[in-house]
């Protein structure tokens, strides 16, 4: 039924969009999600299983989750009213998209940034203004600034993927000052770069700061994510959430991991300075070229350009990704730091490749 | 900060939107959330959670489900490429309503009936058209029709919550027969029916339907549900979800069910012969009106009007649902069939009530 009208069913904006994909292969060393190379101490895990097994499988969570929501904004020094809940803080984003973003408005964001934020536009028919980052990854302010004061939302990643490049804070407050529409950061990686947007929600109602448990909390596999606002400007994003979309296990194992965050520390700070030291490293191999990122994850570019790097990686049994489809990107792979190990046989590998 | 420009930066019809709620009270039984009354069995449970311990937690699932999209699709007897995994059924209606309405679309739905249809298609900003059901909480098939000719999307809840009553499978083949847009089939409460539009994809490529895992299944603390659809319109829906979207335990606790579902088959057969001794007992007390139903709830009216009744019950310990507040249901409450002590009680409660 190869006649089928999808152009009478479906957005056109929809129709024209790839679908999302991730390059894989068969691998012993991940490095290709930005993810914790280390799953949780087995008796995190088992207070979350024991947990699990005495609640009501047949039950509804709470249409919110509240008492998570409480934990957070205790962390976040904020008020319970202000934190939205989501899987992942990609849903988050949908939300605030949904609510927001008519057909014509502006999304404005950075270039190259993740990927989601343009599908996002896209799906409610925004157009997508991208500010192009300068050649060293590193933001155009005025440029960006001028993109941001018109758009109804703008989404910046601090530090920014693919990149590991920050969105100075006194950018994001300027954005934020004179912007008519919303300004979100996406602090996905802000516990390996120490510096967020946080500070600033007070004084701009406009801002939105989101996060993840999906990076430095080692929870991907559970799908959670959060966002710090304004009390009222919460109460219209929460809208755009499902009812109930917070599942039972997500919610318990956050709360465990929130009374346990020393275990997040210390692997924040060992991500930390092996990230530096493989960064250096690399950086002094001939004819490599790695970035400087404040995130658990670096561009490296080798001679060899994006695609054969990746492949002669992946036949050493570590996958990283492919980012050269990204604007500015084209001869780049995106490495993620894993554990000392892991990291030591990627510069070998890399080492060998030249 | 009460000056807030929420005009500027949220969508009037999402800002006219009320909150999502559900009036809950203390209670001792629960009969508010057409829920299981059971858990899952204490041997099933445990197999989950032994998978979920063997999972790192720490990495991403699949971009899809793929092992469980298998599964269902065998289920179904569809191929995996025409099933679409959600957090919930209302996931994947959200993706729908996303990469099909645009603004002065026409989305058609009966009235009354889930009040989700409703807020996904004024978030996109389309009209919703409904067809009033008649005072025996039938379709009025003309009406219907008439209506989701010109529609984008049409969704209809068979059996329909609140009232439990079926859309008849001929108008449902006769609506996606004429219907320009796509019409969709929640079968949210199909296991109580046994009749199913399924049977119908074949033959009609704009027809979806989709099924949850929070009633039969009684895993509503995990949030899963999923659609079958051509192919063609199943990738098109896909880009409406988020990556990932599936977290991995609910895709362990779904396979584990898939292979158990005997245990789903008993609970189905039990709560039907309930739910009818229930209305047959309660429509013999007098005054009291008690309305036919194909789902594991039904609607009740008492002489006392819906919130006098929610209220007594409650105060019995007995929570339903209070859904005065839909159209056409101005004195009655929706009471999910629980297990058979429950339904005792619920019986004891009404009767004191007169």
């Amino acid at each position: 039924m190869s006649d089928l009208p999808l152009e009478r069913w479906i957005k056109p904006e929809v129709l024209a969009q790839p679908a999302y994909e991730v390059k894989t292969t068969d691998h012993r060393i991940k490095l290709n999600q930005n993810e914790s190379p280390w799953d949780w101490p087995r008796e995190l895990k088992a207070e979350v299983l024991k947990r699990l097994e005495a609640t009501a499988w047949n039950r509804y969570p709470g249409l919110i989750p509240q008492r998570l929501k409480e934990k957070l904004a205790a962390g976040l020094s904020v008020l319970p009213e202000q934190v939205v809940v989501g899987k992942g803080s990609n849903e988050v984003l949908q939300a605030l998209a949904q609510v927001t973003l008519r057909p014509g408005d502006t999304l404005c964001t950075l270039s190259p940034t993740f990927a989601v934020y343009r599908l996002l536009g896209e799906q409610q028919q925004a157009l997508v203004s991208t500010s192009p980052l300068n050649a060293d990854f590193q933001v155009d302010a005025e440029d960006l600034l001028a993109r941001s004061k018109e758009a109804r939302l703008t989404i910046l990643c601090s530090p920014n993927s693919p990149t590991g490049s920050l969105v100075p804070t006194e950018l994001i407050e300027q954005a934020a000052r004179q912007a008519q529409g919303l300004v979100v950061v996406d602090e996905a990686y802000v516990d390996f770069s120490g510096i967020s947007a946080l500070p600033l929600l007070e004084q701009h109602p406009n801002l939105i700061v989101t996060r993840t448990f999906s990076k430095a909390f080692a929870l991907a596999g559970f799908r959670l994510g959060y966002a710090a606002m304004h009390p009222q400007l919460a109460q219209q994003v929460q809208k755009g959430l499902l009812p109930f979309n917070i599942d039972a296990p997500s919610a318990a194992a956050a709360e465990v991991l929130l009374d346990h965050q020393d275990v997040v520390r210390e692997r924040v700070t060992l991500i930390v300075q092996e990230r530096d030291r493989l960064i250096t490293r690399l950086g002094e191999l001939p004819g490599v070229t790695v970035w400087p990122s404040r995130a658990n994850f670096f561009l490296l570019a080798t001679p060899l350009g994006a695609e054969k790097t990746f492949t002669r990686l992946a036949e050493a049994g570590i996958l990283v990704r492919d980012v050269s489809g990204y604007p500015g990107c084209g001869n780049v792979v995106r490495v993620t730091v894993g554990a000392p190990e892991e990291n030591e046989a990627l510069y070998r590998a890399v080492r060998a490749c030249l």
